[in-house]
Protein backbone atom coordinates (compact mmCIF):
# COMPACT_ATOMS: atom_id res chain seq x y z
CA UNK A 1 0.00 0.00 0.00
CA UNK A 2 0.81 3.47 -0.55
CA UNK A 3 0.46 5.88 1.89
CA UNK A 4 1.76 9.32 3.59
CA UNK A 5 4.29 10.14 5.11
CA UNK A 6 4.64 9.94 9.14
CA UNK A 7 7.29 11.32 11.59
CA UNK A 8 7.90 7.81 12.62
CA UNK A 9 9.34 6.15 9.16
CA UNK A 10 12.24 8.61 8.79
CA UNK A 11 14.40 5.51 10.15
CA UNK A 12 13.58 2.95 7.68
CA UNK A 13 13.50 5.63 5.27
CA UNK A 14 16.93 6.76 6.06
CA UNK A 15 17.93 3.51 6.05
CA UNK A 16 16.94 2.76 2.44
CA UNK A 17 18.79 6.04 1.04
CA UNK A 18 22.17 5.37 2.74
CA UNK A 19 21.76 1.70 1.38
CA UNK A 20 21.26 3.34 -2.26
CA UNK A 21 24.63 2.58 -3.82
CA UNK A 22 24.19 4.96 -6.69
CA UNK A 23 24.18 7.73 -4.24
CA UNK A 24 26.89 10.41 -3.59
CA UNK A 25 26.95 11.24 -0.47
CA UNK A 26 25.89 14.62 -1.09
CA UNK A 27 22.83 13.42 -3.13
CA UNK A 28 21.92 10.96 0.47
CA UNK A 29 22.38 14.37 2.73
CA UNK A 30 19.56 16.08 0.38
CA UNK A 31 17.30 12.99 -0.10
CA UNK A 32 17.38 12.70 3.86
CA UNK A 33 16.93 17.26 4.18
CA UNK A 34 13.98 16.65 1.95
CA UNK A 35 12.82 14.22 4.31
CA UNK A 36 13.08 16.12 7.43
CA UNK A 37 11.71 18.95 5.74
CA UNK A 38 8.24 17.17 5.20
CA UNK A 39 8.22 15.39 8.32
CA UNK A 40 8.51 19.24 9.51
CA UNK A 41 6.09 20.15 7.77
CA UNK A 42 3.21 18.28 7.09
CA UNK A 43 1.25 20.61 4.79
CA UNK A 44 4.25 21.25 2.81
CA UNK A 45 3.71 22.97 -0.31
CA UNK A 46 6.22 21.24 -2.31
CA UNK A 47 7.32 18.79 -0.82
CA UNK A 48 4.89 15.34 -1.01
CA UNK A 49 6.00 12.17 0.38
CA UNK A 50 4.25 8.90 0.10
CA UNK A 51 6.08 5.47 1.48
CA UNK A 52 5.57 2.30 0.07
CA UNK A 53 4.82 -0.17 2.67
CA UNK A 54 4.15 -4.40 3.31
CA UNK A 55 3.38 -5.71 6.76
CA UNK A 56 4.45 -2.37 8.29
CA UNK A 57 8.30 -2.44 6.54
CA UNK A 58 9.10 0.45 4.07
CA UNK A 59 10.02 -0.76 0.71
CA UNK A 60 10.14 2.81 -0.73
CA UNK A 61 8.73 6.46 -1.97
CA UNK A 62 8.74 8.94 -3.49
CA UNK A 63 8.62 12.74 -2.97
CA UNK A 64 7.05 14.78 -5.79
CA UNK A 65 5.73 18.70 -5.46
CA UNK A 66 4.58 21.68 -7.63
CA UNK A 67 6.89 23.54 -9.04
CA UNK A 68 6.76 27.54 -8.11
CA UNK A 69 5.57 30.22 -10.26
CA UNK A 70 4.15 27.38 -12.43
CA UNK A 71 -0.14 26.32 -12.24
CA UNK A 72 0.74 22.99 -13.56
CA UNK A 73 4.27 21.41 -13.58
CA UNK A 74 5.17 18.73 -10.77
CA UNK A 75 8.73 17.49 -9.99
CA UNK A 76 9.11 13.92 -8.71
CA UNK A 77 12.14 14.65 -6.61
CA UNK A 78 12.63 11.63 -5.36
CA UNK A 79 11.50 8.24 -6.18
CA UNK A 80 13.64 4.96 -4.03
CA UNK A 81 13.52 1.60 -3.67
CA UNK A 82 14.89 -0.24 -1.62
CA UNK A 83 17.63 -2.17 -2.32
CA UNK A 84 15.57 -5.69 -1.52
CA UNK A 85 13.08 -4.76 -3.20
CA UNK A 86 14.12 -4.24 -6.58
CA UNK A 87 12.92 -5.51 -9.82
CA UNK A 88 9.62 -6.21 -7.91
CA UNK A 89 7.86 -3.39 -9.58
CA UNK A 90 7.56 -1.37 -7.06
CA UNK A 91 8.92 1.99 -8.41
CA UNK A 92 6.64 1.38 -10.83
CA UNK A 93 3.51 1.56 -8.50
CA UNK A 94 5.50 4.38 -7.22
CA UNK A 95 5.59 6.46 -10.60
CA UNK A 96 1.49 6.00 -10.94
CA UNK A 97 1.15 6.97 -7.39
CA UNK A 98 3.20 9.92 -8.50
CA UNK A 99 1.12 10.75 -11.83
CA UNK A 100 -2.17 10.23 -10.09
CA UNK A 101 -0.97 12.67 -7.74
CA UNK A 102 -0.20 14.62 -10.94
CA UNK A 103 -3.43 14.13 -12.31
CA UNK A 104 -5.59 14.52 -9.29
CA UNK A 105 -3.97 18.22 -8.15
CA UNK A 106 -4.69 19.35 -12.06
CA UNK A 107 -1.23 19.13 -13.27
CA UNK A 108 0.16 19.10 -16.83
CA UNK A 109 3.60 18.04 -16.90
CA UNK A 110 5.98 15.78 -14.78
CA UNK A 111 9.78 16.19 -14.64
CA UNK A 112 12.37 14.25 -12.96
CA UNK A 113 15.86 15.60 -13.49
CA UNK A 114 18.55 12.25 -13.62
CA UNK A 115 22.31 12.28 -14.40
CA UNK A 116 23.94 11.15 -17.03
CA UNK A 117 26.09 8.78 -15.27
CA UNK A 118 26.54 5.00 -15.70
CA UNK A 119 25.41 4.34 -12.07
CA UNK A 120 21.87 5.85 -13.74
CA UNK A 121 21.00 3.83 -16.76
CA UNK A 122 19.07 1.62 -15.01
CA UNK A 123 16.92 4.81 -13.78
CA UNK A 124 16.92 6.59 -17.20
CA UNK A 125 15.78 2.66 -19.15
CA UNK A 126 13.23 2.92 -16.41
CA UNK A 127 11.97 6.45 -17.18
CA UNK A 128 11.86 5.65 -21.26
CA UNK A 129 10.22 2.11 -20.32
CA UNK A 130 7.55 4.50 -18.81
CA UNK A 131 6.84 6.70 -21.73
CA UNK A 132 8.79 9.79 -20.79
CA UNK A 133 10.69 11.41 -22.84
CA UNK A 134 14.08 13.46 -22.38
CA UNK A 135 12.67 17.47 -22.52
CA UNK A 136 16.27 19.02 -21.50
CA UNK A 137 19.92 18.18 -21.60
CA UNK A 138 22.54 20.18 -20.14
CA UNK A 139 26.21 19.26 -20.33
CA UNK A 140 28.69 19.00 -17.41
CA UNK A 141 25.96 20.13 -14.92
CA UNK A 142 26.20 18.07 -11.97
CA UNK A 143 30.17 18.07 -12.63
CA UNK A 144 32.57 18.26 -15.72
CA UNK A 145 31.09 14.90 -17.88
CA UNK A 146 28.02 14.29 -15.71
CA UNK A 147 25.06 15.72 -17.64
CA UNK A 148 21.65 16.82 -16.23
CA UNK A 149 19.12 14.94 -18.31
CA UNK A 150 15.40 16.22 -17.52
CA UNK A 151 13.04 13.60 -18.24
CA UNK A 152 9.25 14.90 -18.44
CA UNK A 153 5.79 13.28 -18.92
CA UNK A 154 2.80 15.43 -20.78
CA UNK A 155 -0.33 14.55 -18.24
CA UNK A 156 -3.51 14.50 -20.74
CA UNK A 157 -6.42 15.47 -19.00
CA UNK B 1 28.56 50.88 -7.11
CA UNK B 2 27.09 47.29 -6.47
CA UNK B 3 27.12 45.63 -3.22
CA UNK B 4 25.83 43.04 -1.03
CA UNK B 5 22.24 43.13 0.55
CA UNK B 6 21.59 44.83 3.77
CA UNK B 7 18.16 44.69 5.77
CA UNK B 8 17.33 48.12 5.35
CA UNK B 9 17.21 47.59 1.53
CA UNK B 10 14.08 45.83 1.60
CA UNK B 11 11.82 48.70 1.44
CA UNK B 12 13.30 49.93 -1.23
CA UNK B 13 13.43 46.58 -3.11
CA UNK B 14 9.84 45.68 -2.35
CA UNK B 15 8.90 49.05 -4.37
CA UNK B 16 10.99 47.94 -7.15
CA UNK B 17 9.34 44.72 -7.72
CA UNK B 18 5.77 46.14 -7.11
CA UNK B 19 6.56 48.56 -10.21
CA UNK B 20 7.43 45.70 -12.43
CA UNK B 21 4.89 45.73 -14.78
CA UNK B 22 5.43 42.43 -16.30
CA UNK B 23 5.65 40.45 -13.21
CA UNK B 24 2.20 38.99 -12.38
CA UNK B 25 1.35 39.04 -8.73
CA UNK B 26 2.79 35.63 -7.83
CA UNK B 27 6.15 36.48 -9.31
CA UNK B 28 6.20 39.55 -6.90
CA UNK B 29 5.43 37.65 -3.91
CA UNK B 30 7.85 35.14 -5.14
CA UNK B 31 10.96 37.75 -5.62
CA UNK B 32 9.42 39.38 -2.28
CA UNK B 33 9.92 35.71 -0.37
CA UNK B 34 13.39 35.24 -1.91
CA UNK B 35 14.19 38.98 -0.14
CA UNK B 36 13.02 37.79 3.13
CA UNK B 37 14.48 34.75 3.21
CA UNK B 38 17.81 36.37 1.67
CA UNK B 39 17.95 38.94 5.03
CA UNK B 40 17.12 36.32 7.56
CA UNK B 41 20.29 34.84 6.43
CA UNK B 42 22.96 36.71 5.48
CA UNK B 43 25.72 33.40 4.67
CA UNK B 44 22.54 31.87 2.55
CA UNK B 45 22.92 29.03 0.60
CA UNK B 46 21.42 29.32 -2.52
CA UNK B 47 20.76 32.89 -2.50
CA UNK B 48 22.91 35.84 -2.92
CA UNK B 49 21.35 38.74 -3.01
CA UNK B 50 23.69 42.11 -5.06
CA UNK B 51 22.35 45.51 -5.02
CA UNK B 52 22.93 48.13 -7.64
CA UNK B 53 22.95 51.97 -5.60
CA UNK B 54 23.60 54.92 -6.84
CA UNK B 55 24.18 58.07 -3.82
CA UNK B 56 21.88 56.17 -1.37
CA UNK B 57 19.17 54.80 -4.08
CA UNK B 58 18.83 51.45 -5.37
CA UNK B 59 18.26 51.05 -9.02
CA UNK B 60 18.18 47.18 -9.13
CA UNK B 61 19.48 43.86 -8.11
CA UNK B 62 20.11 40.24 -9.01
CA UNK B 63 20.22 37.51 -7.01
CA UNK B 64 22.40 34.14 -8.19
CA UNK B 65 23.09 31.01 -6.29
CA UNK B 66 24.31 27.53 -7.18
CA UNK B 67 22.21 24.63 -7.32
CA UNK B 68 21.96 21.45 -5.06
CA UNK B 69 24.33 18.38 -6.34
CA UNK B 70 26.04 20.76 -8.92
CA UNK B 71 29.15 21.80 -8.19
CA UNK B 72 29.27 24.29 -10.59
CA UNK B 73 25.67 25.39 -11.68
CA UNK B 74 24.47 28.66 -10.58
CA UNK B 75 20.84 30.04 -11.50
CA UNK B 76 20.20 33.45 -12.08
CA UNK B 77 16.87 33.78 -9.86
CA UNK B 78 16.32 37.37 -10.18
CA UNK B 79 17.47 40.32 -12.15
CA UNK B 80 15.36 43.42 -11.69
CA UNK B 81 15.86 46.92 -12.70
CA UNK B 82 13.59 50.10 -11.80
CA UNK B 83 11.45 50.89 -14.18
CA UNK B 84 13.06 54.76 -14.02
CA UNK B 85 16.09 53.54 -14.75
CA UNK B 86 15.68 50.70 -17.68
CA UNK B 87 18.45 51.97 -20.55
CA UNK B 88 21.06 53.19 -18.78
CA UNK B 89 22.84 49.55 -19.20
CA UNK B 90 22.08 48.63 -14.90
CA UNK B 91 21.04 45.41 -16.19
CA UNK B 92 24.08 44.41 -17.99
CA UNK B 93 26.05 45.41 -15.20
CA UNK B 94 24.29 43.49 -12.99
CA UNK B 95 24.55 40.93 -15.24
CA UNK B 96 28.37 40.93 -15.60
CA UNK B 97 28.13 41.17 -11.65
CA UNK B 98 26.68 37.73 -11.57
CA UNK B 99 28.64 36.27 -14.03
CA UNK B 100 31.62 37.09 -11.61
CA UNK B 101 30.29 36.09 -8.92
CA UNK B 102 29.92 32.29 -11.05
CA UNK B 103 33.96 33.03 -11.74
CA UNK B 104 34.62 33.50 -8.28
CA UNK B 105 32.97 30.19 -6.99
CA UNK B 106 34.66 28.22 -9.89
CA UNK B 107 31.23 27.73 -11.24
CA UNK B 108 31.09 26.61 -14.92
CA UNK B 109 27.10 27.18 -15.66
CA UNK B 110 24.79 30.43 -15.46
CA UNK B 111 20.93 29.43 -16.01
CA UNK B 112 18.03 31.76 -15.91
CA UNK B 113 14.57 30.31 -16.48
CA UNK B 114 12.32 32.82 -18.57
CA UNK B 115 9.18 33.05 -20.28
CA UNK B 116 7.93 32.53 -23.27
CA UNK B 117 5.39 35.44 -23.20
CA UNK B 118 5.28 38.60 -25.01
CA UNK B 119 6.48 41.13 -21.58
CA UNK B 120 9.49 38.98 -21.62
CA UNK B 121 10.16 39.48 -25.17
CA UNK B 122 13.09 42.65 -23.97
CA UNK B 123 14.73 39.95 -21.12
CA UNK B 124 14.93 37.24 -24.07
CA UNK B 125 16.89 40.35 -26.48
CA UNK B 126 18.42 41.00 -23.26
CA UNK B 127 20.31 37.13 -22.98
CA UNK B 128 20.35 36.75 -26.13
CA UNK B 129 22.42 39.86 -26.70
CA UNK B 130 24.76 38.62 -23.80
CA UNK B 131 25.41 35.64 -25.50
CA UNK B 132 23.37 33.67 -23.58
CA UNK B 133 21.97 30.46 -25.54
CA UNK B 134 18.65 28.79 -25.00
CA UNK B 135 19.51 25.47 -23.27
CA UNK B 136 16.00 24.03 -22.21
CA UNK B 137 12.67 24.62 -23.57
CA UNK B 138 9.46 22.70 -21.94
CA UNK B 139 5.56 23.90 -23.74
CA UNK B 140 2.86 24.86 -21.41
CA UNK B 141 5.09 25.40 -18.38
CA UNK B 142 4.03 28.27 -16.43
CA UNK B 143 0.67 28.02 -17.87
CA UNK B 144 -0.98 26.57 -20.89
CA UNK B 145 0.65 28.40 -24.05
CA UNK B 146 3.67 29.85 -21.48
CA UNK B 147 6.20 27.87 -22.04
CA UNK B 148 9.86 27.63 -20.19
CA UNK B 149 12.98 29.23 -22.00
CA UNK B 150 16.15 28.09 -19.96
CA UNK B 151 18.84 30.36 -20.99
CA UNK B 152 22.45 29.12 -20.20
CA UNK B 153 26.14 30.74 -20.65
CA UNK B 154 29.27 28.36 -20.32
CA UNK B 155 31.73 30.44 -17.87
CA UNK B 156 35.28 29.34 -18.85
CA UNK B 157 37.43 29.51 -16.43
Amino acid sequence: MIRKLQANDREQLVSIINKTDNFSNEEKKVAVELIDEAIGNPNHEYYNVFIYENDGKIAGYHCTGKRALTDGVFDLFWIVVDNNGQNKGIGKQLLDHAENFVKENKGRWILAETSSKDVYNATRNFYMRNNYSIVSQIKDFYTINDNLIVFGKYIKT
